[in-house]
């Protein structure tokens, strides 16, 4: 995507602004959903930790629901430091959900996400490499990726949109239409029975990255926050 | 697939040294998977039965979950003597999930094998030919396949790898990637209501030829055992 | 297909035979299961009826399982007179389920059926002409096919094989491979309940033109009969 350097600009502004002004952010989305209506190239959700995000090992949660199909890149989570595109989850457009740690990534093939909620998790732990998506509570097969690597700390974590090579390059085509809820991280992995009751929707330990009933975020251009009912 | 004959020579080595080296083996899987993480030639895990497979019935069973998809081979269980494939099980080319006891093989349409696990058995009789594959507890058609055959003792057992025309003579085409775990095996064909409790994770009679608990083992190559969860 | 008239003939005695020679019968297929285990053109099953097939209503159950798949016909059910199809059921080339009452047919779009058993059950009524299939306990939509009609006695009933418009005129590629088991059928329509509680196994009122349990039937060819399990 080519941007003319006046739109960068502006974009980043609006960036910048997610992370420097918390006074604007609200908190708290328990049984709450996030609704992206619209393919947008400025709707977003900044999330901001409560806890630094260089990591060794992570697991992340949530429901999601999509009505877009076909040949379409579909931005699931980002996190990116200035340089990197440290954390990003993609439904591919060959249907495939990939994960990148500032590299190459990672390909899985499971079920489709579809206009129904799919509980989703990833599980990553740098020791091992071994990576895995959880669909519903049932886990992928694993896949050995950057084993050793750790993630940056002091980025920005979007939903709905992907803040490309420039923070705040965004992309209509690429952006999220659809809903997420239940959001929730852990700076390490959960064993298969939480994952399962997570997805049961039975209470476990709280996210320390991320706990949906108390995240902190913020809402920019057009997203709704709707009960989840 | 061409070897250099000096390739056969190596890996023939290979091979006669997880049948001749014992000592090299390890003991025991239980609550324990074991991950291909890649494509290769030369990653397999050698199972050291515990009697004799001179065998006129079976039944086989693991749980298997697999990131392949499309047009490939994929080994399966291979279970070989000097002379004959005696007891092989493959994903084909088309889908479909074969078994062959030294010769034309037996063709079965079943649900895909996917990223999550699929807990498959096998059984076979040789008084009738009654041959099904078991997928999450529900049998397939019966085929009658070889009555009369008498599968030949002496031989070696694979995961991971075909051990071809020559021992020795592996090929990354047909090469396993995924997960295979609580892998037994019996010398007679268990009842329905064993195979059901057995995908359930109930306690059933152990496996007199292969016992995942207990069972005897030599990895190779670039093979992972992991905690199952 | 054409038939040299000797094949005609020797194929007519056969089925002739069925029907004349009832010491030759066999009698209860209880916790059985019937095995077409190859295309053929001779293999069949002669059910004898416990009361004469003149019906107004029915309602017919069987567990069908088949390996075979795509653009092929496949015989389920066949209830023949000497000039026409009484009481047809088609897996038809194109995957739908079919039943014909001497005519035309009724097309229904039923979930496939695959290598492990579908439960199947076809209810018609002269009265309204209200027709539908029961997929595992499921009522399909209902169709209105031959009010008024009576379906005529003293006919030949054959699993395996369409005895097509000669008497004993068999076809291999219309032949039944796989299995079938706890056949019955009523000469009136069941209430959703038994049918639903058919397919999980209870037990219900016994069918009064099949009963499985103390079904007369004669085997012919290559037809199984094995242990339910």
């Amino acid at each position: 995507m080519i941007l003319s350097s006046e739109k960068i600009a502006a974009s980043a502004i609006v960036l910048l602004g997610i992370v420097g002004v918390t006074s604007a952010s609200e908190v708290g989305l328990g049984r709450k959903v996030l609704v992206f209506p619209y393919e947008t190239d400025f709707s977003f959700v900044a999330l901001i930790p409560q806890k630094e995000m260089g990591l060794r090992a992570f697991t992340l949660c949530m429901r999601v629901a999509t009505e877009l199909e076909g040949e379409r890149q579909i931005i699931l989570f980002a996190y990116r430091t200035p340089d990197y595109d440290e954390l990003n989850v993609w439904r591919e457009k060959d249907g495939r959900v990939a994960f990148y740690l500032s590299g190459d990534g990672a390909f899985f093939h499971l079920p489709p996400i579809t206009t129904f909620r799919t509980s989703l998790c990833l599980t990553w732990e740098s020791r091992t490499g071994l990576a895995a998506f959880w669909v519903d509570g049932r886990r992928s097969t694993y896949q050995v990726y950057k084993p050793g690597h750790t993630i940056r700390p002091k980025g920005t974590v979007l939903l709905g949109q992907d803040a490309d090579k420039h923070l705040g390059d965004l992309e209509a085509l690429q952006s999220f239409v659809g809903e997420v809820t239940d959001l929730n991280m852990w700076d390490y992995v959960l064993p298969r029975r939480q994952i399962q009751a997570l997805h049961y929707g039975h209470k476990i330990t709280k996210g320390n990255i991320f706990d949906w009933a108390t995240i902190e975020y913020q809402l920019n251009g057009n997203v709704m926050v709707v009960d989840d009912d």
